[in-house]
């Protein structure tokens, strides 16, 4: 195929490699931007590079900063410790807007498959914050799928030991969520994790 | 909900401004890029740079160009003309590999909704480049949906007075789709535009 514009393809085999953009719709960024105002289009470009040349891992809790330690490192109450296996989960957690304690970043999970091993996921790390003694407990926050789940058993195992509350969150029917499509996998635990009424509201 | 970085937010909200990104996919994007190499981020970065300030539209035909004219108008065939709405329609026709004529881009259909009217699609400079009289034949091959068909026949219009050969692209089943599943006006316009048998392998 001949593009009429070299840097036209460039662009399109760059889009083409973020995850979840194909061929065509990389073609059709692409025209878009073409089309859009140079402010946007430039205020696009900056912001790309600016994420790069700015943003750093916190040393502390491991997720994404501009600044070290982050604004929840420096700001939030230090009893409570939620471990997620990455940064879009914290979003994800700050968002239902029930949490105001400190995160754990692992930076992945358990997962033989893939290679990724204790020494890959920052469970050094957490045991060294827990040792310091101001968190009273560890909310392990990790995916409710085979990973997730070896990993919060394997980070348990860690902490046992350790003066901590450790729990895990809740598996479950989503709210608003259908028993009648819910897997049975879903449904044994939510009947396990069964509540008195007056504690389920 | 806190980010805890501003340009990860800031760049959040670009990527939410593209067509097709929500939110969710945009946050995927942006994680996506923080964790990508240094090399490929600053790559995309400055595609995006490069297509807004080196590409132009070529003079003739209106499609995105470095140089103008564009490296189509200068080296193809003058004697056909494939009249499309879009750029992105120049890249479907070049990708069939069937054509090596030139392209008139009008940068959109007729369409009184969104007050698309004659003056918005470069219809007189058609008439211009076919009053030239190099072209011996029009290919009108604007969308076969209600603008595209109306842009079709305004520009039949415009050049039935001029001596050239106009046409319309073909509209059937699509090849490798399935009769059954053909609307009725994809069907009608199949049946109506058979061929022979030995014109049609």
């Amino acid at each position: 195929m001949q593009f009429s514009s070299r840097s036209v393809e460039t662009l399109v085999e760059e889009l083409t490699r973020l995850p979840g953009i194909g061929r065509k719709s990389a073609q059709r960024l692409a025209f878009y931007l073409l089309k859009a105002n140079r402010e946007e289009v430039l205020g696009l470009a900056d912001a790309i590079r600016a994420v790069k040349e700015q943003v750093r891992t916190c040393s502390i809790c491991g997720n994404f900063t501009e600044d070290d330690p982050c604004l929840i490192c420096r700001e939030r109450n230090r009893a409570l410790l939620c471990v997620v296996e990455q940064p879009m989960d914290v979003l994800a957690v700050e968002a239902s807007g029930t949490f105001r304690g400190l995160y754990h970043v692992l930076g992945g999970a358990l997962n033989p498959l893939e290679k990724v091993g204790p020494d890959d996921i920052r469970a050094r790390e957490l045991v060294e914050r827990v040792k310091k003694g101001e968190i009273t407990e560890v909310i392990l926050a990790t995916n409710p799928n085979p990973p997730g789940e070896a990993t919060a058993h394997f980070l348990a195992g860690l902490l046992r030991d350790l003066p901590v509350r450790v729990t895990r969150i809740a598996r479950g029917i989503p709210v608003g969520g259908d028993l009648e499509y819910s897997d049975q996998a879903t449904l044994a635990r939510a009947l396990e994790g069964r509540k008195p009424m007056e504690e389920s509201r």
